[in-house]
């Protein structure tokens, strides 16, 4: 049986909307350890210190001859002063030799500095006849050496809980020999494709059946957010059916998703479910698309109603939804991609809705692509969009606006 | 034994030799079929065409009733005309009912229109008693209906080849039902620790020896760009394993970075073997930090020698060998952040060289944080970086610069 059929309740606006979903999360703060080749883009949940020094020793910092700089005082362009190499040192090696008065030895960039050098002549200013080494340039204590701990001392806090790790700090991880590390873990997402006409991928349409394209978009759009999406099957539309999903997902889940069925009956029946179990904080977002969208809070978890109609959900999942998986996941917000562009047609708006408008760019012209909220190609086939404030009725042809790219 | 010490060539202008590596490389053209839920990210092999319509029938855009609009034509605020409502369509049902003259059905948003109706009327101008609705609202033939393949129409070319697919687009590939999609493959890069100080994370540091930084800080650079890494074991400084390892990775990788020792003689001998398999087309780049690099092509494959020293070797990878990697995945460059801010100390820079500066921010100051090259601590620690051109050898204390943030 079809629900009774009921009109949405007071819209709120958009900037409400996203007030009341940011104020409802909290950052995830499960940790768990992972390999360091995995930790790009994750979440440091601790400080790290590190125990031991980078460079665990003092090495060359050029490719040269270690020598006592008082030795080199004297030395001139025309005027060199002749000291006896006592040896080599590479890289990697453990260093056995000492340097006495007048002696210096060959060595590589991060080899270990022998005992008794304290600076690195570079090769380009000495000349080398057998082991009788010409210093034609002097140089001070310290000058090309890096000493222990130059990098990194042992017990620094190198890195700092809530830092985001990218290729850099991957890097100073592996320089404190660090395979693994401790990080958030990822918000989980329970998304939940329903509605009667809804198929999975794998199967034949039948007469009157579609293919469920919200729980993939979703799914895509959270597992590009930081967070990890568990797709579940295509729940059919029935109030006890809902009850015992919400019921699961919230145990399970930080964030619940309800990809399906847009029209008032189905919401009607998730707002019934919902209320049942938990709170509804709204229904109806002055968004556009991206209308019907329903909210409500079961057991510390939020669980989202989302338009059914493809366009809509996106825009909603990337306006609505998006901000609150980043921020649970610690993470900043994304990075936008920006161009100005001229639009080259009148378009008129709904006054009161925030819109998202879908355009295809060409040169510094942006042609509107928007066909309805049903048609996933008009966001799949767009370069990208710009906004129209609430406030807006209309942007007049000529018009220069904002284009975020896709 | 140490080989011979010697210079480096003469260096190239950074736009040269990013230049010189973007002509050696082609994209990737190899194909694969992936799962769908796998493909955000990926660039399409080839232009999709539908074979079915989406929708694939003709169906209700609204809650409503569906009717013959001739029948609606004089309804009015006060004068409803009065229909007959012979049945109810679900979203999903199978088409069935048949209207006829005077006659209406109530229909779910998405439901199959029943033959004979051309119009929906939607339930909030409408009143039920019994099985008796009232019309209050005229509608037009077609309004509130969504024809069949209003979306996409069976035959259509929906996506091009060389799409990136984000979300909308695996929502596109999901509205026609395909749970597979052809994108290219991924380029395939060789990571290859060099240098006899170098040892894994898994081991024990003896006296002289340092972590492998660069193989780690290369993974995760390489992984974040839509390319795939294989990162090799440690490869020990000797002419013969530097030719054997570079003959196995050209023929297997599309491109291999030897991320090990950056010192003189270390390169020497990647030189001597590249020169002995394939060309050198460069050794040594006008890039503060990351001078040291070398590139060369064997077998098709592109080479590079990495700076030894991390931040030098990240700085080489994100600037050269990121538009590279991007190229071979067909991929734009990369989002970039940028914020404005007040250098807070007087820079000098090596006039001649493009220097990438990292700089912490406080509020709208930045605090030039670069240590040595050697320091990987002076990328972990920065919020970013600023460019500092060729032909500028000082940046005074309060010039506003760029900062690109990691």
């Amino acid at each position: 049986m079809m629900s009774e059929q009921r009109p949405f309740g007071e819209l709120i606006p958009f900037s409400e909307a996203v007030n009341k979903i940011l104020t409802s999360v909290d950052e995830i703060k499960r940790k768990e350890t992972i390999h360091l080749t995995k930790a790009i883009g994750r979440v440091l949940s601790e400080n790290v210190e590190s125990d031991l020094y980078v460079p665990p020793f003092e090495r060359g910092a050029m490719d040269g001859f270690a020598v006592k700089a008082e030795d080199t005082y004297g030395a001139g362009k025309f005027d060199p002063v002749e000291l006896q190499s006592i040896g080599i040192i590479h890289a990697g090696d453990e260093p056995s030799i000492k340097i006495e008065e007048g002696e210096c030895a060959q060595i590589a960039t991060g080899a270990p500095m022998p005992d008794g050098a304290d600076a690195v002549v570079k090769v380009e200013v000495t000349e080398k006849a057998d082991d009788t080494i010409s210093i034609y340039k002097p140089v001070h204590p310290g000058e090309n050496v890096s000493p222990k701990g130059e990098d990194i001392k042992e017990g620094e806090i190198v890195l700092k809980k809530d830092q985001v790790l990218s290729p850099a700090q991957i890097g100073a991880l592996a320089a404190m020999g660090m395979e693994e590390v401790k990080v958030y873990e990822k918000p989980k997402v329970g998304i939940i494709p329903t509605g009667d006409e809804v198929v999975p991928l794998d199967e034949e349409l039948k007469p009157g059946q579609i293919y469920d394209v919200n729980s993939y978009t979703l799914t895509s759009m959270v597992e590009s957010n930081g967070s990890k999406a568990f797709r579940g099957t295509v729940v059919q539309d029935s109030l006890e059916g809902l009850k015992e999903e919400i019921k699961k997902q919230s145990k399970d889940m930080d964030m619940v998703l309800f990809s399906g069925g847009s029209s008032v009956c189905d919401k009607d029946m998730l707002i019934d479910a919902l209320s049942s179990l938990g709170k509804v904080v709204f229904h109806g977002v002055k968004l556009k698309p991206g209308k019907p969208t329903l909210f409500g809070i079961v057991d510390g978890t939020m669980v989202f109603g989302m338009p059914g109609y493809p366009t809509s959900c996106l825009n909603t999942a990337q306006h609505l939804i998006l901000p609150a998986l980043r921020k649970m996941a610690s993470l900043p917000p994304p990075c936008e991609r920006k161009t100005r562009a001229h639009l080259d047609k009148r378009i008129t708006s709904s006054l009161g809705r925030k819109q998202y408008m879908t355009v295809e760019l060409e040169g510094d012209k942006a042609y509107p692509v928007y066909k309805q909220s049903g048609a996933i190609t008009s966001m799949a086939q767009a370069d990208g969009y710009f906004k129209i404030p609430e406030n807006v009725e209309l942007v007049e042809k000529g018009e220069e606006v904002e284009v975020v790219l896709f």
